[in-house]
């Protein structure tokens, strides 16, 4: 893969907000790639944390020219000898996440590869990226929205804009809602509702996410599932919630905004976690969760109050 | 989509045995879908379930025409006055569920979609229907059985009739049963055996199900297994068995029928689940379950007599 | 499917250094599976294992001709009078694995199916195996590995030699790593890192496995995945690890050499489990876990010292 080439000026005019000063000489310095900090070479553009211990002598022995890091390291007479280029900006991981989506993420191109097989009233946006084997019914699909390879969309399901359904995903599968009759034997209830996904989601690799069975599933505008999760039936998912991966929602749970999931968390049916509560990771939640607090544990319990990330 | 628009005394019909009486003139209504009752219209048949609170107020408030309800709803002055029509049954979830099972799902069409891969000597029932990049091996499957988009069946697999395969499922994948060599390298033990999938059962979108090792694998009729699910090399699970999510039985698990295990359950190696257990959710079961008990936690541990669900 | 049937003496030839004695007339005798020692037949070569009980009883009441077992059964009169073949090794499971391993595994073709997507800068090994469905991007993968049905490589990954990657998994997603702002909004950190994957690795069924953030994610040799599990970015796992499904390593988790994860665990960020430790089912690891150690529990803590598998 070719790599970007760029003017380290360039990614300085658009960081320009973050930046608290910059030190030494940035004319004709270019950046080939970011790195992590034990990845640094001359033509990476290396970055010391918040929390890396010795961020001086870090900064100091970098192989990078130009270094990235926060106001507790100083322009000292060694980076100054060795020409190094030192930017300070308030959260370095930040700005380095931002100079990577913006200039170095590979870009994907809208258009529907051929061997995507395309319901004929499905309703796509125009800029839609629809990968190589996935299937999509009759749905509906917004602007810049990405479907990965091999995703496959089932009929009845809204996506909103900018959304990104990693591979293998299945979206608006049928959820296995059952009663027993008297003979023991299981009547699945049916499923006839929507699944509305808002803007800007993320869905990772092959999770599963549960139309509604009378009424819709929603997830929220912002929201980001990491691989592996399951979202069953009648799911009402707010903003921004962040759920990183193999977590399970039973039917019908509620999630506030701003909610943090952690891995492989189980929420029994119709439990509701409030705004911006953070859930351990392995916690079995049986009972609701109030706003702002963090619970861990299996059963899931108190732990602290949620002063925020 | 278009909705199907019925007459509601057709729905009557259907539902004759359950009926304990209908108030009001049925003649004429029809009903053009059903809903949850959050979201009932006048055109939807509404619901009151048996644990609703106020169910008398609910059904007086509703939107809706006609309404299907327990025999705590009375036929009031209120509901004559609004020309309401009162269908009672014994448990009106339940008939919600037979009605939007017989007039309200899609119905799947028998036939093979063109983009799937069939092997040579699959023996497929004429009525099979096998969606869209499906890709199926040397394997049996029985009549009115569904494949759903993108699902892989590997040789040596039999399906009975009527079984429902979700997308992305992969159905008869070699188990990873290893042992370590003094260098401690890992030796596979190799997967000779088959997998046999009973009548009517169903299995989840991206779950994996793994063929025996020298025996086979074994589901038995009637068994709803949901998503994300794994179900390890020579299991041997019951008839009527519930498995809800995320769920993932170890090697040579044994399960009764009429067991249901919850969300995220782990089952280890060679353990047995009596007859009509429940396994509540995130429970890791490291001992043999007794019939009709309620197990939970991390280890499992009794928790109390299933008295029947 | 066609059953190999083979000379015993072939199978003896292929075992030998692991034969203690071989009791009966082997001349002409032929065997045309393995089988479970339940499901014995004449034509079977039926063995019995180290902890089986009553070894000897099994060995006279086998209906096979050919009985593979350990020093503990004797080639008693009962043995001589049917007229049976008696083989000792130390270990009979070992040794039914090698033999299924080499005569009775069916062997997959070296080949690309023509409905695999292949991305033009691909570089692939001649002899690999690429099946059904499968979308490879610009990736390069080696000599005799196998991607079985619907396996999808994303750009940027390395795969060894001998690799086998099983069904429906997706290699090289991009992981979820997201900060919060302060308004709760989540941005995703970029994923400009790889993935590499050494020789003999083995991926289960519907696996996600992340790319590196800045730098890659590395699965060692010889290291084996079970269906259904989570490795999300810069996971580095040494060799000859086993993890036995459903399992989720969180960023940065680092497994040492021979570890062994069973089922469903879930190994907190930047965690360390070292070498030759062995973590319990359903175990949620939020502390380092030291060489040799067996870790359980929710949270996992420490159970004993391990000697050994």
């Amino acid at each position: 893969m070719i790599k970007n080439t760029l003017p380290l000026s360039e990614l300085l005019t658009y960081l320009e907000s973050e930046l608290i000063s910059v030190f030494g000489n940035v004319d004709d310095i270019r950046v080939n790639n970011l790195s992590s900090p034990e990845n640094a070479s001359p033509d990476t553009l290396d970055w010391i944390g918040l929390t890396a211990p010795n961020p001086q002598e870090k900064a100091e022995n970098s192989p990078a020219r130009a270094i990235l890091a926060h106001p507790g390291v100083r322009y000292s007479e060694a980076l100054i000898q060795s020409q190094k280029i030192l930017i300070l900006v308030k959260n370095p991981r930040v700005a380095i996440a931002k100079l990577g989506n913006r200039f170095f993420v590979e870009k994907t191109e809208p258009g529907i590869h051929p061997s995507a097989i395309i319901h004929p009233r499905a309703q796509l946006a125009d800029s839609v990226c629809i990968g190589a084997n996935c299937v999509v019914g009759e749905c509906r699909i917004g602007r810049h929205t990405v479907l990965e390879q091999g995703v496959i969309v089932h009929n009845g399901v809204e996506i909103g804009e900018q959304v990104i359904v990693h591979a293998g995903a299945v979206i608006g599968t049928e959820g296995l809602g059952c009663f027993r009759d008297e003979a023991g034997e299981l009547t699945k209830f049916p499923h006839l509702g929507g699944l509305i996904i808002g803007d800007k989601v993320e869905i990772g690799a092959n999770c599963s996410i549960a139309k509604g069975s009378l009424s819709n599933t929603v997830i929220g505008k912002g929201t980001k599932i990491n691989s592996l999760c399951f979202v069953a039936h009648n799911c009402i998912i707010g903003e921004n919630v962040l759920i990183t991966g193999s977590s399970m929602l039973n039917g019908s749970v509620k999630i506030g905004d701003n909610a943090t999931i952690y891995s492989n968390v189980i929420v029994g049916d119709q439990k509701c976690i409030g705004k911006g509560a953070v859930v351990g990771m392995g916690a079995v939640v049986t009972k609701d969760i109030p706003e702002y607090e963090v619970w861990v544990g299996n059963p899931a319990g108190y732990l602290r109050a949620n002063k925020g990330s």
